[in-house]
């Protein structure tokens, strides 16, 4: 996790900083560089250990994804999902609303860096400076689309496609969590009015067989 | 579902590819009608072996639709829904995710070849490739709309339309999901605190059954 | 309702077509008043009738309103909100999905109309021709907004807040009707899992009864 | 909460009406002053009161930002959100559409004065009157989005962000309103079908530990 951390600040400066000195951005190029290879000799390890080699593979498609993506340039940042997986998975056990807010904060994020990094200097191109790349991000993530900044080449649509995908995931998730809390809220709160319970039905199928033993002695009493 | 996937691509590919030689282009046009033709037949034949022939046509407006709709050009592709509805109601019975996404992905897809069509060439109109059309069907089904592209012409906002609505509805359903899925994971995980179930009322009733069978053999006893 | 019908058809020939000769366009202005004079007139025998006239006044809000709005000019299309109200109204007692679907037809078509009506010929509107007004209208109310046409005068967006405020509420009831349909068709389909009904326990209620009179008749026998 | 008013009418004069006089302005911040001093005594008189100091520091955030953000003068408004809070969260007991209803009018109302604050005058900026400021609050809520208007500082942007996030809430309710209220209306009218409930159960046991009594009894008589 630490070494994702790591892996997205060297991806993030030089995006937001186009002007950072070449030597500072080769160092940034390697530490990226190490970083994935880091992820690599992790997700082989752990393929290597697994009992079932192919069924580790295929239940992990995301760290699959996160480790042979990279490889193509443009497409690092993927590698940052297993990144907000890691630690949103670990908030969901507690909150589902923690998870969708951390969760959408650091997708907004990466998907402006990506966008940045596939937009800027090409002709046409509106989203030029990190503060526009983040605002766009904003604009579409809630679906408001304004469209004072729109991404013109191929691979900054891409990255905007999964954003608007996960805009509509958010939105759907904000609804259907006010939706389950409104209606278990208005469930009958008069408790005889609540439906029987498993407990209830046991209890009564207690007395019943208790019932049938007295009825036994009963029979024996007048066997005698 | 072969005839149809041979429509699409021969509908995809003079559109997608303006620039074709005239004698492929009229090729491609009678693979379209024979295809539509094949449709026809099919659905002549199939109307004839129903036993109630109204019923039959008024229960499958689809295909009649499919069937009717290609004598105007324009409309051709609408006869593609046929084949939407084919591929993705088959997947249904597996996985509502599963036809959700191939619907999404044919609806967009198709709209976007729709739209094309009625848009290039036209004065004022934006949509003018095959890749800004895909982009702007993403945009419209997401109902983020940033508007950098817009039909302009009346066949072209026909198509946008429908493809609005239909992002409506893969709004609805993809929070509908979410929402029946968070309120089964809400429910109380006690098994006693869950309601009683019928099979368990039921074997409390057979108790009481063979209890009153026993009282019976004590009245009977005491008889004698 | 075909009062209103009228009303709806005189109120939007002019609007859509602003080259009527002026006689003709006197006449569907006279048309308009003659109509609001007959719902005026409704509307007072209504209240007259009604055994409690401030009651009636009070929970009739929508009738009030469609009377006394039209007295001004441009609110008149309001008076066409008791229109759907009662068409759609009637078709509500069937079928949701009928009524929410021609609901948002008569209210699309109203908005684009009203819309169309404030923005014509003003300095620096977008909206001049009924077919613009329509399709801005459709990619309001499905929130996509592409930003292609918009109202510029206070009055056109008044409408505007409204007809997005619909957007809302359509895509809400497009949602909830998915949700419930889902979590009505996810419920358990194994009878015996399916919670015991009140029947059930009924059903077992009166078994046990009839064993206490024989219990009793036991007793009965006994005392002999 | 009349203090908050009176706070929110001295903040919104000068936005609104830029050409005021030097005089009347200056006294309107004083205003401004004088009602945030008001809320820190009022607030820090609670924390003395409360029992537990800490406790009731950390379970306020809202009321600590309402005094502390303040004094950073452009997140002044920020203070009106512990009025919303208060006005709406009465009226929450009563009715939920209610509260809705109260708590959007206001957010978009803050949020367009705020942003109006932050945007007029800036170089680039569109929104330049408190009715564009109005309008453009109404296209984001709701996520329509034209983009005839929207924010290019930062801070404009930071408020617009905040009132998408909002608009989500917005829909979200609505439809979560709705789900719950059509799942509640699908219910089963049948009572005979409806789940057991716990009375009914109740009574049910209550008659077999009556049977009870009476084998007991039975069992009694024999013994003589």
């Amino acid at each position: 996790m630490i070494a994702a951390l790591v892996f997205l600040v060297a991806f993030a400066v030089p995006i937001v900083n186009p002007g950072l000195p070449r030597g500072l951005r080769a160092t940034l190029m390697t530490v990226q560089d190490v970083v994935w290879a880091i992820f690599l000799v992790d997700y082989v390890y752990r393929v290597l250990v697994a009992p079932k080699k192919w069924e580790f593979v295929r239940k992990h498609p995301i760290d699959l994804a996160a480790v042979a993506l990279p490889a193509l340039r443009p497409l690092r940042l993927v590698a940052a999902l297993s990144f907000v997986h890691q630690v949103a998975g670990e908030k969901l056990r507690g909150h589902v609303a923690m998870y969708v807010a951390v969760a959408t904060i650091l997708v907004v994020t990466i998907s402006s860096l990506a966008v940045l990094n596939a937009e800027r200097g090409e002709p046409g191109a509106s989203i030029e400076t990190w503060q526009d790349a983040l605002w766009w991000s904003f604009v579409t993530v809630t679906t408001v689309g304004y469209g004072d900044y729109a991404p013109v080449t191929a691979e900054g649509r891409l990255f905007a496609v999964g954003l608007m995908l996960c805009g509509i995931a958010l939105l759907g998730i904000v609804t259907a969590s006010l939706a389950s809390w409104l209606i278990e809220r208005i469930a009958e709160p008069d408790p005889a009015k609540q439906p029987a319970t498993a407990a209830d039905v046991t209890a009564l199928t207690e007395q019943v067989r208790e019932l049938r033993a007295e009825v036994l002695a009963l029979r024996g009493g007048q066997g005698t």
